[in-house]
């Protein structure tokens, strides 16, 4: 017996993502492996498209998660909607706006940006503008985005291009389940989240949503998607097809694992679980104000999930997160890109969105900061 | 509560794959979520990549599981292998050989095959003529070909190409832990399998591993690889670097099964397995053959762990599956391609690779044609 399981520490997970994992997911995370096609695992795989079509609130029949992170949910949705020399226009706020254009350009995609200022939402007018002046073959944009804390105006971005040809593609890795998300009234053709932010199950999964017209601009294209792992067409038919027609290997315990946490979300209710991420976002703030802290965001688009603080001067950000896991064993994240060292971050996220939580961290905090 | 575990049966999955998975690896399966940069979390992935180069007996730096099934690492193998017009030559004697022409051709490789029959090694004076009448940049192969029951000879096909600039390619989803894989010795470059085959892990991670000369082959792309989620070049500052470089969000619950899944394997020690799985693949046969089954395949290459049969005259392949499973709750896997509804195929694989689920999978066979 050789693991490293013996010296691992039990860590309170308030970084914005991966969040706390209730026992019931772990549970069933841990049920024996069915095998891919079995018709109990198919069972298992109707209940989840089921269920995510009720957090998303879509009737899209292409709505299954994806057998990767988030990321792998960014990829999908780039590789199978767009060909080289395609247009694409994204909205740009933060880290992950940037990978998008980053996967975009690496398809061939001519990728314009409308860049706006981090810890802003995007300006919908800018949009209206850039869209005004070419022809996109599709619009993206991050709902939530890590980085900065903000929650982007999905609903206004997708009225844009809502009787037009231009798809529009929508990144709520660290939203769905914690914020509204509607998939069909916002006018979403291609919609990813994952697993383990405000759905409270492990990290693995990227839940994925799809419109007609995006499987019909699938159907269209002039070349093969140029990754057969993530070709959604063929995905569709082991998720929909009758008979299931094998594609890979369904990791059949990650599934139980999100078909679970989906089970703990809609038996909350989605409005309820919003309303909790918006008071317990608010306990948070409260406390941390209190302890002289700076919510980097201010004005509209904060993100009740992810909440960004400058620390009171004489803290330094990421010495206040390394004692945090050294000493209460509790991760909070840093800064990314220009917020290296200057921010922490906390998510209150699924399971991380609850009074006890919360609280811990607040009194770990004012530990760290008060010796 | 709405979930459809209450309906689920406990399988014997003794079809080739996912494979039954001990308890202590679905125990390390359900430990808390960790963050993915967490120092504990690093842990754990520090400790896979060491157990994985003893698996795959490998020196290679750049060895560890990609975040998605055994396909994945076809895909991730292929995308940064190969560019637009490359030439590969990829050997083919069944299904998951055929994918890989799909998935070089998506990627605009110029893929040519060495086509063998079904059922039968490789020949590899077939594959050294094509090797000479024209410069590949790389050879692939599948080492055991879970369609056929075929382990492919990949000493021999290695040394084909030892000291030249042709890369060799080498999945082995089905064969790591069951029967030997010399990533070093063999030659091979690019290599990956699958957590769920031999390994006896639940299906979601691709363990990989990449030689010197690949990685300079991928350091001399003219194109960026067009696949983020899949670059093994950014992935490996995620698991190698100092400090180590956010990519995705790591699947830390699975690397805890694999984690465990590795330790069972290399505390049995890794020829006691192969030892095990060619022993119960003779009493699987014994047994089978006793109730009138044929191997499918018969001379050199028959692989241990991946076993078809022929039903005795007057018993549909199919029927009998499908009565395995409803009646004893056990699975098997029917024929794929050519080879659909002609003959059941039985995994030897891992922890299925045992007295007790082999003697009771020919029992239920048995039952099942008796009656």
């Amino acid at each position: 017996m050789n693991t490293v399981f013996g010296n691992l520490d039990h860590v309170l997970l308030m970084a914005p993502g991966p969040s706390p994992v209730a026992p019931n997911v772990l549970k069933a995370l841990s049920m024996p492996t069915l095998g891919h096609l079995d018709p109990h695992c198919i069972a298992v795989m109707d209940a989840v498209q089921e269920q995510l079509r009720a957090v998303c609130k879509t009737r899209n029949a292409v709505t299954f998660p994806l057998s990767g992170t988030g990321s792998a949910g960014m990829e999908a949705c780039f590789v199978n909607l767009v060909e080289p020399g395609d247009h694409v226009l994204i909205v740009s706020n933060g880290v992950f706006c940037a990978r998008m254009v980053e996967v975009a350009s690496r398809l061939g995609a001519v990728a314009d940006t409308v860049d706006c200022p981090w810890g802003r939402a995007v300006d919908a007018q800018a949009v209206k503008e850039a869209l005004g002046r070419k022809h996109y073959k599709l619009l993206a944009v991050v709902h939530a985005e890590t980085s900065t804390g903000i929650n982007n105006p999905v609903a206004e971005l997708g009225a844009l291009v809502k009787d037009s040809d231009t798809l529009f593609l929508v990144d709520s890795v660290a939203g769905l389940g914690g914020v509204d998300v509607r998939v069909d009234e916002w006018g979403i053709d291609a919609f990813y989240s994952g697993s383990q932010k405000c759905l409270s199950a492990p990290p693995g999964l990227a839940p994925a949503s799809f419109s007609d017209a995006a499987m019909e601009s699938m159907a269209k294209r002039k070349t093969k998607v140029p990754n057969w792992y993530l070709d959604v067409t063929l995905i569709r038919k082991y998720w929909e097809g009758s008979p299931r027609v094998y594609h890979h290997t369904g990791p059949s315990n990650m599934y139980y694992a999100l078909h679970q946490a989906m089970d703990n979300l809609l038996t909350e209710g989605l409005e309820s679980s919003f309303a909790r991420h918006e008071a317990m976002h608010r306990r948070l703030a409260q406390g941390l104000e209190g302890l002289g802290f700076t919510p980097y965001v201010k004005g509209p688009g904060a993100a009740p999930q992810i909440n960004l603080f400058l620390p009171p001067s004489g803290v330094d950000a990421n010495t206040l997160r390394a004692e945090l896991r050294s000493k209460h064993r509790i991760e909070v994240a840093g800064g990314l890109g220009e917020l290296a060292g200057k921010v922490i971050r906390v998510g209150v996220m699924g399971e991380g969105a609850r009074e006890e939580p919360i609280d811990r961290l607040i009194a770990a905090v004012e530990d760290c900061i008060r010796k």
